[in-house]
């Protein structure tokens, strides 16, 4: 047998999974502390003192949310867990620990998927936080990469945590990075060469990196979730769906409205010049930007913005919570024209019929 | 369109997990005391104090771990969850809270999937654990449940778990319950008349009930699994890949071996009479029992008994372990005629190739 073309199932549930755990404990991902991870029933740990505990899932499954075409393995276990520690991100959180479960058809090369560990552990590793554990199922048809990822609030904050519910009339809105990047990677990915295997970052053309980067290689906002707590924002969310897709959701849940001024969104000159007709709808209806979205006091805005600066965040203000017009969720826009329309939700729907 | 047909790719991602959360709403699974759940980026709550906490995740796939020609989607629900909890109870927890990942052809009955969130959130609300969000995306080909479920040592137990680790030298070995029902009723399901549709265990007949029902709807070992930590036990684990399959791992992780005594393993009077030549087979190397298998001190073991009849559960001694004789892990067998053999691990591989 090759063994660098061996496949999951010539290696089998058992060693394959002692293999993984190899390569989490090589990037220095497999346990933290007081884990007791992979090899018993359940993984255990113990929660920080008074600490609130968080929780978040999100699946991955090939060619819905990945391509193996245009994502390398590494990338791809890097992403499947990022997305995840975003969602605790949002939520002011430090993320603790994840688990995976892991679908697959039998057919994937092992050293691929140990790359997908890599990718996993290495962002575990440098967050912070241990893989603990998992499932190996078979799943005939495609791969699929189900994550689960434990965070709590920061101890030194007082349980303190933030939600989607907590904006008020009058207050901030603001995003915490650029917008549209990773939209407009998936544009250049999607005219990738076919049979041209995965993109390698590094050897990508200069004002392409950071547009492919943010796609493949999301890099979840952790210190300024916790920035943002520390700062009393009121609320706040990962962007995943678009800019007009997830507000509705901060302003549904708030019971509020928000004037954006598409004038001052912050999009990457490569953006701009690389998609000189698409980079307002990039900007606000295309997805997963994975940066965050939130609202705070208007008179705390210029502190914060100056502290996030500090750890290398940029705050954008973007608009202002309205008192709602009607029914929550309504997004007043205020165009490039100065001109203002009524906007509805943008969000992606996984099952519209295609 | 015709509401008792529609699908979930009719009716959306969005009003399909309101509709989700309405059915967990509806059997008082879908919040619980100070959970903050459904609509944030993560779920929230607070563990409790001192307690040490616990995750598993496990998935079920269409084709692969159930059939949807034999199983109805509440039995389903009902199972995505249990062999979850079922992995808390192994560890002597009290489950908490459990996130989904559903993975959707978009072809699915939203009836169906209604049905699905009601026994999950059936079990859910007996066993005291909230459903508290989750994670709803496209799999194009097949249905795909993927659940993690948080637990936490019991308060008034000082924060002791029980792990696979510590069983030694001359302490008894025990199962909680029969073995071979499930791997029995699978056997039943496979002779089941195609296109009878799913599984009524209410109308099924008498002597076959149990068989069905252990398979459809195993019931997690959660007071046993706290009763095993109070009395002192060992080691535990939950039989999922049959006794001779789940063994060495508590074996091998405690650095030990066993006898085992093929007359004194549990099986139901039904099992032999329905199989008479392949009873011992379904109740040694069958799987899908979720009976819990253990250790403890043979000081303990009458008291313990005693204890486990007074919640309902039975106790049945089946051998002892051994100081290992050469590589831990190995099982002698005492079988029927009382001949001694040894052998070797049972393990179902889910990719060994087909």
């Amino acid at each position: 047998m090759d063994a660098e073309r061996e496949t999951a199932a010539e290696v089998g549930e058992f060693a394959l999974i002692d293999r993984l755990a190899g390569a989490l404990a090589e990037v220095g991902a497999a346990s933290a502390g007081d884990l007791l991870g992979i090899g018993d029933d359940a993984a255990a740990w113990w929660p920080a003192p008074g600490a609130r505990a968080l929780i978040t899932t999100d699946s991955l499954i090939a060619g819905v949310h990945f391509r193996l075409d245009w994502t390398g393995w590494r990338d791809l276990g890097h992403k499947a867990l990022a997305v995840n520690v975003s969602d605790i991100a949002a939520m002011g959180g430090r993320p603790r620990l994840a688990v995976v479960s892991l679908g697959l058809t039998g057919r994937e090369p092992v050293a691929g998927l140990l790359d997908l560990y890599r990718g996993l552990g290495e962002l575990a590793a440098r967050r912070g936080l241990a893989v603990a554990g998992g499932d190996v199922v078979r799943s005939p048809d495609r791969l699929g990469l189900h994550v689960t990822v434990v965070g709590e609030s920061w101890p030194d904050l007082g349980g303190r945590i933030l939600t989607r519910a907590g904006a008020r009339p009058g207050e901030a809105l603001a995003v915490g990075g650029p917008l549209g990047l990773s939209a407009a990677g998936l544009v250049l990915l999607a005219g990738h060469a076919a049979g041209a295997g995965p993109v390698d970052l590094a050897a990508a053309a200069p004002q392409e990196r950071a547009l492919l980067a943010a796609h493949l290689r999301p890099e979840p906002r952790v210190a300024l979730g916790r920035l943002l707590v520390a700062a009393g924002a009121s609320a706040a969310m990962d962007l995943s769906d678009g800019l007009f897709g997830d507000l509705p959701k901060v302003l549904v849940a708030s019971g509020v409205g928000a004037r954006v001024d598409e004038r001052r969104l912050p999009v990457a000159a490569a953006v701009r010049a690389l998609f000189p007709d698409e980079w307002l709808d990039l900007a606000t209806r295309g997805g997963e930007d994975y940066e965050l979205l939130f609202t705070l006091p208007p008179a705390s805005l210029g502190a914060t913005t100056r502290a996030a600066e500090r750890i290398g965040a940029t705050i954008t203000p973007i608009g202002t919570i309205l008192q709602p017009d009607g029914a929550p969720g309504v997004i007043e826009v205020l165009d490039l024209d100065g001109l203002r329309r009524t906007i509805e939700s943008g969000a992606f729907d996984h099952f519209a019929p295609s």
